[in-house]
């Protein structure tokens, strides 16, 4: 059963009197009264990160991953909890002394604090990250307009080519192989346009199971589509190096997900605004496309306008 | 290692600049300034529960477990996240339906809202429960005063017997089995007791590893000691009959914890409060012993006055 239906089955209605969960429709929990804002997720051992042979990589990149739900809706995270299923091995010395060092090194980088969390037995590791922050607003899902621009920030792709040369799938060269695995641990999250995309965005999502995947769930509940310009899609210069040697389709590199960039709509009044946050923050942000009536079928075209059939639509949880 | 240390060598100097964690030394997370509180816990499969053979009843055992944390501190829940790693089978159809069943019955039961979570594939089960509430006090641990007196709500051991039957350990008669079985998977958190044990406990906890674990748990950063007599703590009428019969050690059956009972210290001053809040809310409350000086030893006695020596002192995490 796709993730989605099993929530609107069978615990939608564990949530109806109680606004705050946002139909558990979102990806965080916002307490309007309280100025709350929550993200819960879970990362398991061989399908969220593969293995736990670099304690200090993997825990940067959920510890991202987790504060990344908190960003892409003008939330500053302020605190989080961190619990650890596993065994000796995962929890060895050595390893705790990484996992504590790098998550101080996350803390400096991004300002938040280690709240609590616990440490449980298990022969299966994983990690649930609890991510708080607390704001007047946040941008929610569902909220995009007809007509508006579709904004993305930085690079897409980079860490999806990362994964798959850790998977052993590409062969390369040494320090084209490190650029994109580096891209894979450490995703360059926005913290810094945090408080800005308040003033802009009238929807947004971070990229975290693939553009397409996460577009069409930031405007699952509406009757809307979107037309996306592949030749606008922002990749890097070895990405765009490495997909002309491997003959690779653009599209689908950059609909793998586990970037970590912000997803949004805004209005076309605001392209101004939003080009000089980019600017002034030396974030790039780049229009891709647009928001169409949902009498049109979504889509994506080509430089030639030509339609384009993305094979890899991006990660979908399925039981 | 213990978890004590774990958390003290590698973790405390994450939380260090920040009051809100309460030195990652209590089981919940309170900041002051916005009245937040959050308890989280992660249960496994094998050791926190025997099996999901029952689902509905697994799901309300963590999620009473999980509120009885914030219970114990005079908190009220208010909402909860649950995460699930499981499997196709863990997330059958019957099970979904049992499983959202049973949160809407527990959410009735204790006026609480489901706000979110997830679920993501895996072999192995287990669930991860967010528990919040909004309070501007709460009891801390370590906050007992000398000469206190220990108290203990409803009963101790039943839960531990039930769950012995569970696996086997002891052969019973069905209807007796029963009884403990449910008590096991049914524990009756004190609900009704939140809002009035900030009138009067100077320090508590809920009682999950077990009554000497988390005694010695609720002083640990204090320079005191406790006495408890054995005869005073709080056993139902079968499982007396029931220790009789098997001849156990009354110390080491009550000391195994599973019982989300409060266990709570308060001045002498407010014994007489609390035997009218007891009678009033109809809530068994029990004085079983005293808190002395740290240049005393720790112990319990018989109703000779003979120091007992407890082989199970209950639950701790190792790794």
């Amino acid at each position: 059963m796709h993730e989605f239906e099993l929530i609107k089955k069978y615990f939608s209605k564990l949530s109806k009197s109680n606004k705050s969960s946002l139909n558990l429709n979102d990806d965080v929990f916002f307490d309007k009264n309280k100025n709350l804002v929550i993200s819960i997720d879970t990362y398991n051992e061989g399908s969220h990160f593969i293995d736990f042979k670099k304690p200090d990589l993997v825990i940067k990149k959920i510890i991202r991953s987790s504060i990344s739900d908190l960003i892409c809706k003008g939330v500053s995270p302020k605190f989080y909890f961190i619990s650890g299923s596993g065994n000796k091995k995962t929890f060895s010395k050595t390893n705790l002394s990484k996992i504590s060092k790098s998550l101080l090194q996350e803390q400096k980088k991004y300002g938040i604090f280690l709240c609590g969390g616990d440490t449980t037995f298990s022969n299966k590791l994983s990690f649930s990250i609890t991510s708080i922050g607390y704001s007047k607003n946040i941008i929610y899902r569902n909220k995009a307009k007809l007509n508006d621009d579709i904004y993305v920030t930085g690079n897409l792709g980079d860490s999806f080519i990362g994964l798959q040369i850790l998977k052993k799938r590409f062969k390369v060269k040494n320090k084209i192989g490190d650029y994109f695995i580096k891209k894979y641990f450490h995703p360059e999250i926005q913290i810094n346009l945090t408080k800005q995309i308040l003033n802009f965005a009238n929807t947004s999502i971070d990229i975290s199971d693939g553009l397409i995947a996460d577009l069409e769930k930031m405007i699952n509940r509406q009757n809307l589509s979107y037309l996306l310009n592949e030749s606008d899609i922002p990749i890097s210069k070895n990405l765009l190096k490495f997909i002309k040697v491997k003959k690779l389709q653009k599209s689908n590199v950059v609909s793998n997900g586990d970037d970590y960039q912000v997803l949004f709509t805004a209005s076309t009044t605001k392209s101004r605004i939003i080009l000089n946050t980019s600017k002034n923050l030396g974030i790039k942000i780049t229009k891709i496309g647009k928001i169409n009536s949902g009498t049109k079928k979504s889509y994506i075209i080509d430089q030639k306008g030509k339609q384009i059939v993305v094979n890899d639509k991006g990660y979908t949880h399925h039981f």
